[in-house]
């Protein structure tokens, strides 16, 4: 079997040993990337066992983004800066479920927040959250803290620095190195200044600086660090899927990418209650009847959003 | 064409007007229950024509439950019963989209939330967002107001209201009037003491009363008042499935229950962010192209949970 | 002894019969208004009794102030106009403890919040609380709901009012009927709608509808109830204070305006916590002895602003 | 002039150079221990010059215990342990402003958060911001952080932390090193390893760790940094304080210890709102003289609590 976190292994395998590689009997891959990787497999018609996108159960995916980054977004700035949080202006763009958890920790630390969407539901979201929803052009000239979470490349761009006030910390907490343009702050005119590690103060000829974090890599990667109650989640999802698909019966699973099943989900979870103390109420025979459920899950429908 | 709300036009018509309901061009359908009903038509082989089920958009599901009862549940609280919720503890039954309104709002007003779940990845989500998650006989003789919020019957019982303290208020939320067994309250040993409209006292031999809000029926429809914004998305939302369904080029639909198309929520999202004055922001080509996207939209994977 | 709210009955009993009125053995004043007369009255020598200022105790305060308008504005402005708070630009001017509550509510609401003051000390509050603080003419033209909360006159004039868009809630939640320039409107080029009680639209000539709410004056007492709770703790610090000047020692009091006793102020506190089910910790002798307190109280210095 | 911070300088001069010490314009103090050393020595009659107590300007207070300490306390745990925030119990022991700071920042994160307190005033104010008031006892077996801020002296003893559950976090955010009582844990039973810097693991026979965080000094100094603008006003307080000094008249300050004069502590609050991009509001003529101020402040009696 394979154990995949990006799908270096998997290509691998497929590239290299090709016989080895139909003799595995599945994969199990949790990065977005890999999971990316394995549907392109698939769709052309080269992916020969059975996968499992552990990356968007339920379980693992809040946790590695609304959970987890509603706390490594302080504590990343935090460490790398000690900026105070009260009163800044904040810029988050992207509004999914890791501009969510950073959005909904600055609040709670007094920030003044603003979102930049490019999806209707997404934005609507925010509104109804309390967060004004913005053109980035609007507000860059009065922010504090900009920090980048949509997956996309080039979010922030040299044009966009330069509007930037002095001393305002520019990071990305999305995607990857791609979501702000730093290559187009390697000009003659600007001086980097590396303040400390992490940290770049990018200089312009007037004397502004801005405070670039990690050189516009992932700053809860590389300036937090993640909670072992993360780690669990992610590993006990990887292991049920591992143990489903090496104990399932032939034909549960054909040479396709699958979801954790919803069962095995729900057993992530209710396997990390207790450390919460928290105590499940049991369906009775006759709610579960009248709910048309099976008292031992799954308890929703799959298109179910949570 | 049958714009229905509950199933009732569409039960009707094929059941008396067979003949009619043939020529039928689509169905949309907004609740809970009707769509239950499609969906079991379906099954049974007896839905002749395409059926759109508005009510699991994502935008019309947000604003009917998250958004809408996170205002309705102290709304209608407080037109009934005056009740102060600083400092009070309360206990809301299921953690949904209806449950998460509540709990955000009765936290946001200085109450000490309790939860009950049957579901570990709603009560995990109960969790991080700060809740206790219990068995409702651990609070059951603290508690100063019980919600419910299950979809599910009988979630509080006689022998639950038995142990409540003098003056706590019981009132549901969620389906129905199901979800408290109030007819286990219509004993002889009881009193009832309609103290105003919407608002019953029930007295215990020994003086104990208890405050009975709509007699266990959905006390923001009884008590609350539905926001005009709330009635605009789901109207917005049935319309635009009217007209896909009727202009659809034959053979986009067969006789089957579709949700909303994602680009249709995804406009009517778009419809209402003017009135927050909320700006979205547009992909560039080459950012579309690098996710894949169209600019119009859709812009997320129909699995994508929001 | 006279138990007083708004000074009326201390004023006719001062003026029309002094006689009886040396012989009474103290006053009681829960008012603002009431205890600035007192303070006037006692400046200008005419204060032949003790007085007691149970307005400004910490527990009648904070109850009728922050924590029961954090809970009444939100009430008033539903029952008043069923206004949906999610997504809703909310400029409230001042923020001392009425707008603090009132600002509080509304962003647990999802409003986004704006605040004036004219005290910077407030005003570095409501910036570290996260909200943006403003002149007046900055937002103006973008919000949906303003609320006064100043204690002022005039905040709001004609001219504000003129560029407020069509659909402006416009109400008062600080004092009397001052802060909004009402009578600015009634004026032959406006006209007055009454759409139910306590609701009238202003039209302008081309339309445009504001929304004004109880004429201006206090929403909270015109449009909301006031809860048991606050009553509670008012009445327990009025009881106590006619107790005290009643029982006190010769001499302990003088023909002067005082703050009720810190000790009592904990007393009335410590009434109201079994109804929380809240359990106070008692100092140790070791632990009294260091901090230099009683163990019964008062635990606190005068100047101390919780 | 001295400007001291601990009240170290004032005893060195006062002692051993009591002819110099008469020279002395005046003293500015910051500190609790210093101010209460100013106010023995001014009771004592020893006090020869005019000091002020910055420590309890408004100002000062807020950023160095309310608004530092919010974010402080997750930022020193973060750094000395990486701990998860969200869902975690955690008992808060105090709620004066370093308590409300903790509270309100971990209530923000997700925890479920326990209170106790000796004054039922400031129990009253935790209740009614959502939090629950217990003994220590009722809780001490569940929670999994424990933190102090209460200012006094073994608030958690040998038995409460006998009583803790493994892997316990305790650490201290109020007052010197006294509030935990860390000689207790010093016995040959308890085996004590220091994991990292700032850490300990103290580990019972039976194998329980408890996490005792800086060895039970102030977690805030120990394990986070002061942010710069925290600083900043402090700073601002204390030059103001020995400018005003200085140039003072003669007869304005006798040999007594003063607070902060409101004005400044308004003008410190008024220099640090425009990196907030705050705006102020004046008052008009016409609303100074309604309110009885004048148009530069102060703008509260001396008794106000913010």
């Amino acid at each position: 079997m394979i154990l995949d976190d990006g799908g270096d292994a998997t290509h691998l395998m497929s590239k290299k040993h090709p016989a080895l590689f139909k003799m595995i009997k599945g994969i199990v891959e949790e990065s977005v990337t890999g999971v990316h990787r394995l549907y392109q497999l698939s769709k052309a018609g080269k992916l020969s066992v059975p996968a499992m996108n552990v990356n968007d159960s339920v379980t693992k995916t809040k946790f590695d983004n609304l959970y987890s980054c509603r706390e490594s977004v302080l504590d990343a700035l935090k460490r790398s800066t000690d900026v105070m949080f009260g009163g800044k202006q904040v810029l988050v763009c992207g509004y999914g479920e890791v501009g969510k958890g950073c959005c909904s920790a600055l609040k709670g630390m007094g920030s003044v927040v603003y979102v930049t969407e490019i999806d209707p539901i997404c934005g609507l979201q925010a509104c109804m959250d309390g967060f004004k929803v913005v053109k980035i052009t609007e507000v860059i000239r009065n922010i504090d803290i900009l920090i980048t979470a949509t997956g996309n490349k080039n979010v922030v761009n040299r044009d966009h620095i330069d509007k930037m006030k002095n001393g305002c910390i520019l990071c990305n907490m999305g995607h990857s190195n791609t979501e702000i343009d730093v290559q187009s702050l390697r000009t003659p005119d600007l001086t980097w200044e590396k303040v400390r590690s992490q940290v770049d103060h990018i200089i312009w000829p007037d004397g502004k600086r801005i405070i670039l974090i990690a050189e516009g890599r992932l700053v809860n990667l590389s300036c937090s660090s993640i909670p072992s109650f993360v780690v669990s989640i992610t590993a006990a999802s990887q292991a049920l899927a591992l143990i489903e698909l090496y104990n399932a019966p032939n034909g549960r699973y054909k040479s396709d990418v699958y979801l954790l099943p919803k069962k095995m989900d729900e057993y992530v979870a209710s396997l990390h209650l207790p450390s919460f103390d928290a105590h499940l109420t049991e369906l009775t025979d006759d709610q579960a009847k009248y709910m048309g459920l099976n008292k031992a899950g799954p308890f929703k429908p799959n298109y179910y959003r949570y």
